[in-house]
Protein backbone atom coordinates (compact mmCIF):
# COMPACT_ATOMS: atom_id res chain seq x y z
CA UNK A 1 0.00 0.00 0.00
CA UNK A 2 1.71 3.42 -1.16
CA UNK A 3 1.85 5.95 1.81
CA UNK A 4 -0.32 8.70 2.73
CA UNK A 5 1.54 11.43 2.04
CA UNK A 6 1.28 10.54 -1.97
CA UNK A 7 -2.31 11.38 -1.23
CA UNK A 8 -1.66 14.72 -0.87
CA UNK A 9 0.48 17.64 -2.15
CA UNK A 10 1.30 21.44 -1.38
CA UNK A 11 0.10 24.30 -4.05
CA UNK A 12 0.44 27.98 -3.72
CA UNK A 13 -2.18 30.25 -2.68
CA UNK A 14 -2.80 33.84 -1.79
CA UNK A 15 -4.86 33.77 1.98
CA UNK A 16 -7.00 36.45 2.53
CA UNK A 17 -7.71 37.02 6.38
CA UNK A 18 -9.53 40.29 6.69
CA UNK A 19 -7.70 43.00 4.81
CA UNK A 20 -4.39 41.23 4.96
CA UNK A 21 -3.14 39.38 1.74
CA UNK A 22 -0.77 36.59 2.14
CA UNK A 23 1.05 33.89 -0.03
CA UNK A 24 1.13 30.89 1.64
CA UNK A 25 1.50 27.19 0.85
CA UNK A 26 -1.08 24.96 1.40
CA UNK A 27 -1.94 20.89 0.90
CA UNK A 28 -4.52 19.43 -1.71
CA UNK A 29 -5.86 16.51 -2.06
CA UNK A 30 -4.10 14.40 -5.04
CA UNK A 31 -7.07 13.39 -7.70
CA UNK A 32 -5.82 11.82 -11.32
CA UNK A 33 -7.02 9.46 -13.45
CA UNK A 34 -6.50 5.74 -13.14
CA UNK A 35 -7.29 3.78 -16.39
CA UNK A 36 -9.00 0.18 -14.97
CA UNK A 37 -8.23 -3.03 -17.99
CA UNK A 38 -9.47 -6.26 -17.60
CA UNK A 39 -7.47 -8.44 -19.49
CA UNK A 40 -5.34 -6.09 -21.60
CA UNK A 41 -8.56 -3.82 -22.93
CA UNK A 42 -9.77 -0.74 -20.98
CA UNK A 43 -12.57 -1.13 -19.03
CA UNK A 44 -13.30 2.27 -17.31
CA UNK A 45 -11.68 5.69 -16.39
CA UNK A 46 -11.88 6.97 -13.07
CA UNK A 47 -10.65 10.22 -11.11
CA UNK A 48 -8.99 9.03 -8.15
CA UNK A 49 -7.01 9.86 -5.14
CA UNK A 50 -3.70 7.55 -5.03
CA UNK A 51 -3.60 4.75 -2.98
CA UNK A 52 -4.97 1.28 -3.18
CA UNK A 53 -5.02 1.53 -6.67
CA UNK A 54 -4.74 -2.06 -7.05
CA UNK A 55 -8.04 -2.52 -4.44
CA UNK A 56 -9.82 0.51 -6.31
CA UNK A 57 -9.70 -1.74 -9.64
CA UNK A 58 -10.27 -5.01 -8.17
CA UNK A 59 -13.33 -3.58 -5.68
CA UNK A 60 -14.32 -1.60 -8.75
CA UNK A 61 -14.81 -4.95 -10.51
CA UNK A 62 -17.18 -6.22 -7.71
CA UNK A 63 -19.52 -3.50 -7.96
CA UNK A 64 -19.66 -4.11 -12.11
CA UNK A 65 -20.59 -7.63 -11.20
CA UNK A 66 -17.52 -8.99 -12.72
CA UNK A 67 -15.57 -10.45 -9.90
CA UNK A 68 -17.30 -12.45 -7.07
CA UNK A 69 -14.13 -14.53 -5.86
CA UNK A 70 -10.34 -13.58 -5.02
CA UNK A 71 -9.27 -17.09 -7.23
CA UNK A 72 -11.16 -15.61 -10.34
CA UNK A 73 -8.23 -12.97 -10.35
CA UNK A 74 -5.08 -14.00 -11.93
CA UNK A 75 -2.76 -10.99 -11.22
CA UNK A 76 -3.26 -7.21 -10.86
CA UNK A 77 -0.79 -5.54 -12.70
CA UNK A 78 0.19 -1.68 -12.65
CA UNK A 79 1.53 -0.52 -16.06
CA UNK A 80 2.53 2.94 -17.20
CA UNK A 81 0.08 5.60 -19.19
CA UNK A 82 2.30 5.53 -23.33
CA UNK A 83 2.05 9.44 -23.44
CA UNK A 84 2.68 9.64 -19.40
CA UNK A 85 5.01 6.87 -19.06
CA UNK A 86 5.80 8.59 -15.19
CA UNK A 87 2.50 7.79 -14.50
CA UNK A 88 2.22 4.89 -14.26
CA UNK A 89 -1.73 5.04 -13.80
CA UNK A 90 -3.25 1.87 -15.52
CA UNK A 91 -4.19 -0.95 -13.31
CA UNK A 92 -4.68 -4.23 -15.67
CA UNK A 93 -6.60 -6.94 -13.80
CA UNK A 94 -5.75 -10.46 -15.19
CA UNK A 95 -8.98 -12.49 -15.10
CA UNK A 96 -10.62 -16.03 -15.79
CA UNK A 97 -11.02 -14.95 -19.78
CA UNK A 98 -14.97 -16.31 -19.25
CA UNK A 99 -15.79 -13.34 -17.09
CA UNK A 100 -14.24 -10.51 -18.98
CA UNK A 101 -16.88 -8.50 -21.02
CA UNK A 102 -16.87 -9.48 -24.62
CA UNK A 103 -14.02 -6.93 -26.45
CA UNK A 104 -17.20 -5.12 -27.84
CA UNK A 105 -18.56 -3.96 -25.23
CA UNK A 106 -15.06 -2.97 -23.42
CA UNK A 107 -14.32 -1.04 -26.13
CA UNK A 108 -17.61 1.07 -26.14
CA UNK A 109 -17.49 1.37 -22.26
CA UNK A 110 -14.27 2.81 -22.64
CA UNK A 111 -15.25 5.48 -24.51
CA UNK A 112 -19.00 6.60 -22.78
CA UNK A 113 -16.70 6.34 -19.59
CA UNK A 114 -13.85 8.92 -20.28
CA UNK A 115 -16.62 11.39 -22.19
CA UNK A 116 -19.07 10.85 -19.35
CA UNK A 117 -19.91 14.30 -17.24
CA UNK A 118 -20.43 12.32 -13.91
CA UNK A 119 -17.04 10.58 -14.18
CA UNK A 120 -15.10 13.35 -15.37
CA UNK A 121 -13.43 13.92 -18.69
CA UNK A 122 -10.44 11.69 -18.17
CA UNK A 123 -7.83 13.64 -19.48
CA UNK A 124 -6.89 17.71 -18.75
CA UNK A 125 -5.97 16.97 -22.77
CA UNK A 126 -9.76 16.12 -23.74
CA UNK A 127 -10.96 19.44 -21.60
CA UNK A 128 -8.77 21.64 -23.18
CA UNK A 129 -9.96 20.07 -26.83
CA UNK A 130 -13.45 20.60 -25.54
CA UNK A 131 -12.61 24.74 -25.12
CA UNK A 132 -10.24 26.89 -25.46
CA UNK A 133 -8.45 28.76 -22.21
CA UNK A 134 -10.87 31.22 -21.17
CA UNK A 135 -10.08 35.21 -21.89
CA UNK A 136 -8.20 36.96 -19.29
CA UNK A 137 -11.30 37.27 -16.59
CA UNK A 138 -12.71 40.36 -15.29
CA UNK A 139 -11.33 41.59 -11.61
CA UNK A 140 -13.26 40.57 -8.68
CA UNK A 141 -14.34 42.48 -5.77
CA UNK A 142 -13.30 40.19 -2.38
CA UNK A 143 -16.00 41.70 -0.40
CA UNK A 144 -18.45 40.43 -2.77
CA UNK A 145 -17.09 36.74 -3.01
CA UNK A 146 -17.16 36.39 0.63
CA UNK A 147 -21.00 37.44 0.83
CA UNK A 148 -21.48 34.38 -1.57
CA UNK A 149 -22.28 31.70 1.04
CA UNK A 150 -24.39 33.43 2.88
CA UNK A 151 -26.09 34.45 -0.33
CA UNK A 152 -26.35 30.66 -1.42
CA UNK A 153 -27.91 29.47 2.05
CA UNK A 154 -30.41 32.16 1.85
CA UNK A 155 -31.63 30.85 -1.48
CA UNK A 156 -31.29 27.68 -0.38
CA UNK A 157 -35.04 26.44 1.35
CA UNK A 158 -34.66 25.48 5.14
CA UNK A 159 -34.51 21.72 4.33
CA UNK A 160 -31.41 22.13 2.01
CA UNK A 161 -29.47 23.64 4.71
CA UNK A 162 -30.24 21.01 7.34
CA UNK A 163 -28.14 18.58 5.11
CA UNK A 164 -28.47 16.19 1.63
CA UNK A 165 -29.11 18.54 -0.86
CA UNK A 166 -25.78 20.14 -3.00
CA UNK A 167 -26.15 23.80 -4.53
CA UNK A 168 -24.95 25.44 -6.96
CA UNK A 169 -25.44 29.05 -7.84
CA UNK A 170 -24.69 31.39 -10.41
CA UNK A 171 -23.91 35.00 -9.29
CA UNK A 172 -23.29 38.34 -10.90
CA UNK A 173 -19.99 40.43 -10.16
CA UNK A 174 -22.34 42.33 -7.96
CA UNK A 175 -23.10 39.03 -6.34
CA UNK A 176 -27.00 39.07 -7.04
CA UNK A 177 -28.28 35.63 -7.73
CA UNK A 178 -29.00 34.86 -11.29
CA UNK A 179 -29.60 30.98 -11.05
CA UNK A 180 -30.25 28.40 -8.30
CA UNK A 181 -29.95 24.61 -8.32
CA UNK A 182 -29.85 21.97 -6.01
CA UNK A 183 -29.33 18.26 -6.05
CA UNK A 184 -28.26 14.96 -4.72
CA UNK A 185 -25.28 15.81 -7.00
CA UNK A 186 -22.94 18.39 -6.97
CA UNK A 187 -22.24 17.78 -10.97
CA UNK A 188 -26.08 17.80 -11.37
CA UNK A 189 -26.74 21.19 -9.55
CA UNK A 190 -23.74 22.65 -11.94
CA UNK A 191 -25.27 21.49 -15.06
CA UNK A 192 -28.73 22.80 -13.54
CA UNK A 193 -27.52 26.06 -13.49
CA UNK A 194 -25.41 26.09 -16.50
CA UNK A 195 -28.71 25.41 -18.16
CA UNK A 196 -30.62 27.88 -16.69
CA UNK A 197 -28.13 30.52 -17.91
CA UNK A 198 -27.89 29.03 -21.36
CA UNK A 199 -31.98 29.17 -21.51
CA UNK A 200 -32.60 32.51 -19.76
CA UNK A 201 -29.47 34.22 -19.90
CA UNK A 202 -27.00 35.22 -19.05
CA UNK A 203 -24.97 33.78 -22.03
CA UNK A 204 -22.42 33.76 -22.55
CA UNK A 205 -21.70 34.26 -18.59
CA UNK A 206 -18.38 35.54 -18.85
CA UNK A 207 -18.57 38.01 -16.01
CA UNK A 208 -20.57 35.57 -13.70
CA UNK A 209 -19.13 33.53 -10.40
CA UNK A 210 -20.23 30.25 -9.97
CA UNK A 211 -20.83 29.55 -6.14
CA UNK A 212 -20.95 25.46 -5.07
CA UNK A 213 -21.75 23.77 -1.66
CA UNK A 214 -19.40 21.57 -1.75
CA UNK A 215 -15.74 20.57 -2.83
CA UNK A 216 -14.43 21.61 -6.08
CA UNK A 217 -13.18 18.73 -7.95
CA UNK A 218 -12.19 18.36 -11.31
CA UNK A 219 -15.25 17.69 -12.90
CA UNK A 220 -16.74 21.35 -11.37
CA UNK A 221 -13.94 23.37 -12.53
CA UNK A 222 -14.12 21.23 -16.47
CA UNK A 223 -17.88 22.31 -16.59
CA UNK A 224 -17.39 26.00 -15.36
CA UNK A 225 -14.50 26.55 -17.77
CA UNK A 226 -16.52 25.00 -20.65
CA UNK A 227 -19.25 26.99 -20.27
CA UNK A 228 -17.11 29.71 -19.99
CA UNK A 229 -17.40 30.83 -16.24
CA UNK A 230 -14.97 32.67 -15.16
CA UNK A 231 -14.79 32.53 -11.41
CA UNK A 232 -15.63 29.48 -9.45
CA UNK A 233 -16.02 29.50 -5.95
CA UNK A 234 -16.68 26.49 -2.70
CA UNK A 235 -16.62 26.68 1.05
CA UNK A 236 -14.43 23.87 1.01
CA UNK A 237 -11.02 22.68 -0.92
CA UNK A 238 -10.11 22.03 -4.61
CA UNK A 239 -8.40 19.30 -5.72
CA UNK A 240 -5.12 18.87 -6.98
CA UNK A 241 -6.61 18.69 -10.32
CA UNK A 242 -9.02 21.40 -9.71
CA UNK A 243 -5.97 23.28 -9.33
CA UNK A 244 -4.51 22.70 -12.70
CA UNK A 245 -6.91 22.95 -14.53
CA UNK A 246 -8.60 26.52 -13.25
CA UNK A 247 -5.18 27.47 -13.69
CA UNK A 248 -4.53 26.69 -17.24
CA UNK A 249 -8.27 27.88 -18.16
CA UNK A 250 -7.67 30.78 -17.29
CA UNK A 251 -10.34 30.74 -14.18
CA UNK A 252 -10.22 32.43 -10.61
CA UNK A 253 -10.85 29.59 -7.96
CA UNK A 254 -11.56 30.13 -4.98
CA UNK A 255 -11.58 27.79 -1.78
CA UNK A 256 -12.88 27.62 1.88
CA UNK A 257 -14.83 30.95 1.84
CA UNK A 258 -15.26 31.38 5.36
CA UNK A 259 -16.20 34.60 7.17
CA UNK A 260 -13.92 37.33 6.19
CA UNK A 261 -11.22 34.67 4.55
CA UNK A 262 -10.55 32.53 1.80
CA UNK A 263 -7.84 30.55 -0.38
CA UNK A 264 -6.89 31.59 -3.75
CA UNK A 265 -5.95 28.53 -5.57
CA UNK A 266 -5.91 30.70 -9.34
CA UNK A 267 -6.39 33.97 -10.66
CA UNK A 268 -5.22 35.76 -7.67
CA UNK A 269 -4.25 38.57 -9.72
CA UNK A 270 -8.06 39.11 -10.40
CA UNK A 271 -9.55 39.49 -7.12
CA UNK A 272 -9.00 42.67 -5.51
CA UNK B 1 -39.31 25.38 -12.50
CA UNK B 2 -40.50 22.37 -10.36
CA UNK B 3 -41.91 23.19 -6.50
CA UNK B 4 -39.40 22.39 -4.11
CA UNK B 5 -41.61 20.08 -2.68
CA UNK B 6 -40.67 17.43 -5.13
CA UNK B 7 -37.47 17.15 -4.38
CA UNK B 8 -37.81 15.31 -0.93
CA UNK B 9 -39.99 12.64 0.03
CA UNK B 10 -41.36 11.61 3.52
CA UNK B 11 -39.61 8.24 4.38
CA UNK B 12 -40.60 5.76 7.93
CA UNK B 13 -37.52 5.56 10.49
CA UNK B 14 -36.66 3.96 13.47
CA UNK B 15 -34.81 6.45 15.74
CA UNK B 16 -32.47 5.37 18.40
CA UNK B 17 -31.38 7.93 21.19
CA UNK B 18 -29.62 6.53 24.15
CA UNK B 19 -31.61 3.92 25.16
CA UNK B 20 -35.04 5.50 23.60
CA UNK B 21 -36.31 3.33 20.42
CA UNK B 22 -39.63 5.16 18.71
CA UNK B 23 -40.90 4.57 14.64
CA UNK B 24 -40.58 7.92 12.84
CA UNK B 25 -41.01 10.06 9.94
CA UNK B 26 -38.09 12.00 8.78
CA UNK B 27 -37.36 13.43 5.08
CA UNK B 28 -35.07 11.98 2.16
CA UNK B 29 -33.89 14.03 -1.13
CA UNK B 30 -35.25 12.16 -4.01
CA UNK B 31 -32.38 10.54 -6.33
CA UNK B 32 -34.25 8.67 -9.47
CA UNK B 33 -32.72 8.60 -12.74
CA UNK B 34 -33.05 10.97 -15.37
CA UNK B 35 -32.30 10.06 -19.32
CA UNK B 36 -30.90 12.91 -21.34
CA UNK B 37 -31.48 12.24 -24.96
CA UNK B 38 -30.22 14.32 -28.26
CA UNK B 39 -32.13 14.19 -31.20
CA UNK B 40 -34.51 11.44 -29.75
CA UNK B 41 -31.31 8.96 -29.54
CA UNK B 42 -30.36 8.01 -25.60
CA UNK B 43 -27.02 10.38 -24.70
CA UNK B 44 -26.53 9.50 -20.99
CA UNK B 45 -28.81 8.55 -17.74
CA UNK B 46 -28.03 10.13 -14.95
CA UNK B 47 -28.79 9.62 -11.06
CA UNK B 48 -30.09 13.12 -10.05
CA UNK B 49 -32.83 15.07 -7.92
CA UNK B 50 -36.22 16.01 -9.97
CA UNK B 51 -36.91 19.97 -10.55
CA UNK B 52 -35.06 21.95 -13.27
CA UNK B 53 -34.39 18.34 -15.30
CA UNK B 54 -34.93 20.50 -18.83
CA UNK B 55 -31.72 22.85 -17.38
CA UNK B 56 -29.71 19.50 -16.25
CA UNK B 57 -30.32 17.87 -19.67
CA UNK B 58 -29.01 21.36 -21.25
CA UNK B 59 -26.59 22.15 -19.00
CA UNK B 60 -25.19 18.38 -19.58
CA UNK B 61 -24.85 19.07 -22.87
CA UNK B 62 -22.85 22.37 -22.96
CA UNK B 63 -20.77 20.64 -20.36
CA UNK B 64 -20.14 17.71 -22.95
CA UNK B 65 -19.59 20.38 -25.60
CA UNK B 66 -22.14 19.46 -27.63
CA UNK B 67 -24.01 22.90 -27.19
CA UNK B 68 -22.40 26.79 -26.77
CA UNK B 69 -25.62 28.83 -27.83
CA UNK B 70 -29.53 28.60 -27.05
CA UNK B 71 -29.95 29.50 -30.57
CA UNK B 72 -28.98 25.54 -31.32
CA UNK B 73 -31.79 23.92 -29.83
CA UNK B 74 -34.97 23.76 -31.31
CA UNK B 75 -36.68 22.11 -28.51
CA UNK B 76 -36.80 20.54 -25.37
CA UNK B 77 -39.28 17.97 -24.20
CA UNK B 78 -40.19 15.54 -21.72
CA UNK B 79 -41.20 12.20 -22.46
CA UNK B 80 -42.15 9.37 -20.19
CA UNK B 81 -40.28 5.91 -20.09
CA UNK B 82 -42.36 3.19 -21.84
CA UNK B 83 -41.60 0.80 -18.80
CA UNK B 84 -42.50 3.44 -15.91
CA UNK B 85 -44.90 5.82 -17.80
CA UNK B 86 -45.45 7.67 -14.44
CA UNK B 87 -42.05 8.87 -14.29
CA UNK B 88 -42.10 10.90 -17.58
CA UNK B 89 -37.88 10.59 -16.38
CA UNK B 90 -36.81 11.54 -20.18
CA UNK B 91 -35.44 14.82 -21.71
CA UNK B 92 -35.11 14.95 -25.40
CA UNK B 93 -33.29 17.81 -26.56
CA UNK B 94 -33.96 18.91 -30.18
CA UNK B 95 -30.66 20.28 -31.54
CA UNK B 96 -29.24 21.42 -34.85
CA UNK B 97 -28.34 17.82 -36.50
CA UNK B 98 -24.74 18.48 -37.45
CA UNK B 99 -24.18 19.14 -33.67
CA UNK B 100 -25.79 15.48 -32.50
CA UNK B 101 -22.79 13.04 -31.84
CA UNK B 102 -23.08 10.38 -34.55
CA UNK B 103 -25.70 7.17 -33.76
CA UNK B 104 -22.55 4.80 -33.08
CA UNK B 105 -21.49 7.36 -30.15
CA UNK B 106 -24.57 7.97 -28.82
CA UNK B 107 -24.99 3.93 -28.71
CA UNK B 108 -21.78 3.48 -26.96
CA UNK B 109 -22.38 6.15 -24.47
CA UNK B 110 -25.62 4.79 -23.36
CA UNK B 111 -24.61 1.60 -22.49
CA UNK B 112 -21.46 2.77 -20.48
CA UNK B 113 -23.16 5.28 -18.38
CA UNK B 114 -25.82 3.04 -17.76
CA UNK B 115 -23.28 0.85 -16.50
CA UNK B 116 -20.87 3.49 -15.17
CA UNK B 117 -19.73 2.66 -11.36
CA UNK B 118 -19.36 6.36 -10.98
CA UNK B 119 -22.40 7.45 -12.28
CA UNK B 120 -24.43 4.54 -10.28
CA UNK B 121 -26.40 1.78 -12.26
CA UNK B 122 -29.57 3.43 -13.98
CA UNK B 123 -31.91 1.34 -12.61
CA UNK B 124 -32.74 -0.72 -9.32
CA UNK B 125 -33.62 -3.28 -12.05
CA UNK B 126 -30.11 -3.58 -13.58
CA UNK B 127 -28.73 -3.61 -9.95
CA UNK B 128 -31.17 -6.77 -9.06
CA UNK B 129 -30.12 -8.47 -12.30
CA UNK B 130 -26.22 -8.34 -11.27
CA UNK B 131 -26.81 -9.49 -7.38
CA UNK B 132 -30.05 -11.44 -5.97
CA UNK B 133 -31.17 -9.64 -2.61
CA UNK B 134 -29.00 -10.52 0.52
CA UNK B 135 -29.61 -13.66 2.78
CA UNK B 136 -31.66 -12.32 5.88
CA UNK B 137 -28.72 -10.25 8.26
CA UNK B 138 -26.71 -11.22 10.86
CA UNK B 139 -27.87 -8.77 14.34
CA UNK B 140 -26.03 -5.83 14.77
CA UNK B 141 -25.29 -4.41 18.42
CA UNK B 142 -25.97 -0.54 18.21
CA UNK B 143 -23.38 0.21 20.39
CA UNK B 144 -21.32 -0.73 18.25
CA UNK B 145 -22.69 0.96 15.37
CA UNK B 146 -22.50 4.67 17.70
CA UNK B 147 -18.66 3.76 17.82
CA UNK B 148 -17.61 3.66 14.12
CA UNK B 149 -17.82 7.39 13.74
CA UNK B 150 -14.94 7.69 15.98
CA UNK B 151 -13.34 4.85 14.83
CA UNK B 152 -13.33 5.73 11.24
CA UNK B 153 -12.09 9.02 11.93
CA UNK B 154 -9.12 7.66 14.37
CA UNK B 155 -8.16 5.73 11.01
CA UNK B 156 -7.69 8.45 9.12
CA UNK B 157 -5.00 10.71 8.87
CA UNK B 158 -4.68 14.29 10.70
CA UNK B 159 -4.60 15.52 6.78
CA UNK B 160 -8.10 14.03 5.96
CA UNK B 161 -9.87 15.00 9.22
CA UNK B 162 -9.46 18.51 8.50
CA UNK B 163 -11.57 18.12 4.86
CA UNK B 164 -10.94 16.80 1.40
CA UNK B 165 -10.79 13.33 1.24
CA UNK B 166 -13.76 10.61 1.73
CA UNK B 167 -13.37 7.86 4.13
CA UNK B 168 -14.95 4.44 3.93
CA UNK B 169 -14.52 1.32 6.04
CA UNK B 170 -15.20 -2.10 6.85
CA UNK B 171 -15.60 -3.45 9.99
CA UNK B 172 -16.31 -6.93 11.53
CA UNK B 173 -19.75 -7.34 14.05
CA UNK B 174 -17.42 -6.42 16.98
CA UNK B 175 -16.61 -2.72 15.63
CA UNK B 176 -12.81 -3.86 14.68
CA UNK B 177 -11.54 -1.77 11.81
CA UNK B 178 -10.49 -4.35 8.86
CA UNK B 179 -9.73 -2.49 6.38
CA UNK B 180 -9.74 1.96 5.28
CA UNK B 181 -9.83 3.72 2.44
CA UNK B 182 -9.63 7.18 1.38
CA UNK B 183 -10.11 8.87 -1.70
CA UNK B 184 -11.55 12.21 -3.52
CA UNK B 185 -14.28 9.82 -4.69
CA UNK B 186 -16.98 8.19 -2.13
CA UNK B 187 -17.54 5.74 -4.24
CA UNK B 188 -13.31 5.22 -5.01
CA UNK B 189 -13.08 5.06 -0.89
CA UNK B 190 -15.54 1.94 -1.02
CA UNK B 191 -14.92 0.13 -3.79
CA UNK B 192 -10.87 0.42 -2.47
CA UNK B 193 -12.44 -1.15 0.85
CA UNK B 194 -14.01 -3.49 -1.03
CA UNK B 195 -11.33 -4.59 -3.02
CA UNK B 196 -8.84 -4.88 -0.15
CA UNK B 197 -11.72 -7.21 1.61
CA UNK B 198 -11.70 -9.46 -2.03
CA UNK B 199 -8.06 -9.39 -1.83
CA UNK B 200 -7.30 -9.83 2.30
CA UNK B 201 -10.56 -10.98 3.40
CA UNK B 202 -13.04 -11.80 4.93
CA UNK B 203 -14.32 -12.45 1.53
CA UNK B 204 -17.30 -12.84 1.48
CA UNK B 205 -17.40 -10.15 4.10
CA UNK B 206 -21.33 -11.64 5.34
CA UNK B 207 -20.73 -10.49 9.24
CA UNK B 208 -19.73 -7.16 7.93
CA UNK B 209 -20.46 -3.48 8.28
CA UNK B 210 -19.42 -1.09 5.70
CA UNK B 211 -18.99 2.94 7.32
CA UNK B 212 -19.04 6.00 4.87
CA UNK B 213 -17.81 9.41 6.17
CA UNK B 214 -20.15 11.29 3.75
CA UNK B 215 -23.92 10.95 2.72
CA UNK B 216 -25.73 7.28 1.56
CA UNK B 217 -26.44 7.64 -2.16
CA UNK B 218 -27.75 4.79 -4.36
CA UNK B 219 -24.42 4.49 -5.20
CA UNK B 220 -22.82 3.21 -2.31
CA UNK B 221 -25.78 0.99 -1.47
CA UNK B 222 -25.82 -0.59 -4.82
CA UNK B 223 -21.71 -0.79 -4.48
CA UNK B 224 -22.56 -2.98 -0.45
CA UNK B 225 -25.24 -4.62 -2.29
CA UNK B 226 -23.15 -6.17 -4.79
CA UNK B 227 -20.57 -7.32 -2.09
CA UNK B 228 -22.89 -8.55 -0.03
CA UNK B 229 -21.75 -6.62 2.51
CA UNK B 230 -24.93 -6.57 5.19
CA UNK B 231 -24.75 -3.61 6.53
CA UNK B 232 -23.80 0.39 6.31
CA UNK B 233 -23.72 3.03 8.04
CA UNK B 234 -23.41 6.68 7.41
CA UNK B 235 -22.94 9.96 9.46
CA UNK B 236 -25.25 11.92 7.17
CA UNK B 237 -28.66 11.19 4.79
CA UNK B 238 -29.90 8.87 2.41
CA UNK B 239 -31.22 9.15 -0.76
CA UNK B 240 -34.73 8.28 -1.41
CA UNK B 241 -33.09 5.39 -3.84
CA UNK B 242 -30.90 4.18 -1.24
CA UNK B 243 -33.42 3.58 1.30
CA UNK B 244 -35.40 1.66 -1.33
CA UNK B 245 -32.77 -0.32 -3.05
CA UNK B 246 -31.28 -1.01 0.80
CA UNK B 247 -34.71 -2.20 1.52
CA UNK B 248 -35.11 -4.91 -1.67
CA UNK B 249 -31.72 -5.80 -1.13
CA UNK B 250 -32.21 -7.24 2.70
CA UNK B 251 -29.41 -4.51 3.98
CA UNK B 252 -29.49 -2.72 7.45
CA UNK B 253 -29.13 1.20 6.65
CA UNK B 254 -28.29 3.15 9.26
CA UNK B 255 -28.24 7.10 8.64
CA UNK B 256 -26.85 10.26 10.85
CA UNK B 257 -24.68 8.24 13.40
CA UNK B 258 -23.79 10.99 15.98
CA UNK B 259 -23.28 11.00 19.45
CA UNK B 260 -25.53 8.33 21.19
CA UNK B 261 -28.25 8.38 18.30
CA UNK B 262 -29.05 7.04 14.66
CA UNK B 263 -31.53 6.65 12.51
CA UNK B 264 -32.39 2.99 10.61
CA UNK B 265 -33.98 3.39 7.43
CA UNK B 266 -33.53 -0.11 6.92
CA UNK B 267 -33.26 -3.48 8.49
CA UNK B 268 -34.16 -1.72 11.62
CA UNK B 269 -35.29 -5.61 13.26
CA UNK B 270 -31.44 -6.78 13.06
CA UNK B 271 -29.93 -3.69 15.25
CA UNK B 272 -30.47 -4.51 19.40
Amino acid sequence: MESREAMIQPVDVVRWRGPSRATDCDSIVIEEPLEIRVNDRPLAVTMRTPGDDEALALGFLVSEGILTTATQVFDVLRCADPDHPDLRNIINVMVEPALAPPSSELNRQRYATSSCGLCGRATIESVRHCAPPLPTPPHFDRGVLLTLPDRLRAGQSAFERTGGLHAAGLFNKEGQLLHLAEDVGRHNAVDKVIGLALHNGPWPPDETILMVSGRAGFEIVQKAAVARIPALCSVSAPSSLAVELAREMNLVLAGFLRGDSMNLYAGAEFVM
